[in-house]
């Protein structure tokens, strides 16, 4: 008999994240707009390595320590304090290589942090822009599998579901998968993968309207496209490195 | 100027419900396989009132000391020392004409406490068999609506999110929507409203997996289809009643 395949989950809010055994589980960590689109994009121009944390306070103090660079956003605005923002447009690889980039975010670190206060075992980050490598390390790796989606403030958004319904479409064949937040998600990416800036626009949703507010279409161009930063950021000790960096 | 429309959101797990303020609003509980079908069912054909209540022992104790009749389910089968299971099809008229239902089950009655706990104004209970009902009441009363997921211990599931969407599809050009859920919901309604039946088989649904298990297709085609039982069952002092009743 052939072995099982492992299980995937979607968990699309951090508030539905105690229902999955992220012990036993590699964890995408999937903040589509913008962190693990600007973390995949720092790492793939040359970032010696992204630290994620969990306030704004840490941030500065713990850039200053290493003499890394603060940057994130609370509710989509760069942070009172930090240097540089949550737009993966600010880190071409002449500002950024071989720099640390020190990161908070309202919502994709805090998920992180979250992942790894309930034991998650191995996290990596997922977005657009590193869509293949996040489906080519899932598939090569033969384990259960949780797509924790960063979500507003805990309520759901519809990019980091399309992403999770992108990589469905790519592994599914390699999975155990039931789970109705996935097969939401796969069908909903089925309708819009044709074009995900005009779904997203079509659809009115939150973060659309957010980060068009602020003059962002641009970054949301850019974080809705596939394979731009196809590196795998993965989590060790405290860093988002690339494997083998 | 016009006045603003009210607001619409849509919840789609009990864990979520923090997340919305239930005290101003109506919160449309959905568990549309099976609890609320079968309360919309069981009201339409002459039930006096139906009684919600958390816990498999409230409900034997309180059946016994009203003369009711104990019903409800724990993960998809009849509880332990209940009379009567949770499907519509067990509350013809001659069955249920003039009796008091006492019902719990694992997630519908479980969420309507959830927002009684957290203040709600006004509850009503939403499903395929009484949608039109739901959305005439939504649209009268002019205000600020929750379309309240049962889901699956927490866990999201399709139907109650097709029901969502149904709701929306109808109601949505009297209400200000700005809600990622509702526009998700919404969207795969669109998709799926030709057949829900075989929708909800194709996606291999959870809950569609759960009951047919059972042999209980049947239950699911009747839940899945609109108006066979369109009355409004509203809360009124731990009652569920039809409004002048």
């Amino acid at each position: 008999m052939p072995n099982p395949k492992p299980s995937l989950h979607t968990c699309l809010s951090p508030a539905l994240l105690h229902l999955y055994d992220v012990s036993n589980a590699i964890v995408v960590i999937v903040d589509v707009l913008r962190a693990t689109s600007t973390i995949c994009t720092a790492l793939n121009n040359g970032a010696r390595c992204v630290i994620p944390v969990d306030s704004v306070a840490k941030c500065i103090e713990l850039s200053k320590q290493i003499g890394g660079i603060s940057a994130g956003e609370r509710d989509g605005k760069i942070a009172e304090g930090l240097e540089h923002g949550n737009s993966p447009f600010e880190y071409p690889a002449e500002f950024i290589k071989g720099q640390t980039l020190v990161l908070t975010t309202t919502n994709g670190t805090k998920l992180l942090h979250i992942a790894l206060e309930k034991g998650a075992g191995h996290i990596v980050t997922g977005s657009f822009p590193n869509l293949g490598a996040v489906c080519d390390y899932l598939v090569s790796q033969q384990q259960s599998v949780i797509l924790g989606c960063a979500a507003w403030k805990d309520r759901i958004n519809i990019e980091d579901l399309l992403f999770a319904g992108a990589v469905i479409s790519k592994v599914k064949k390699h999975f155990d998968i039931n789970c109705d937040s996935s097969s939401m998600s796969e069908t909903l990416y089925a309708g819009a993968k044709k074009d995900l800036f005009g779904f997203m626009k079509a659809k009115n949703a939150s973060h659309y309207r957010r980060l068009s507010g602020f003059g962002l279409e641009k970054d949301i161009q850019y974080c809705l496209t596939p394979d731009l930063a196809n590196v795998l950021p993965v989590y060790d000790n405290g860093k988002l490195v690339l494997p083998n960096s």
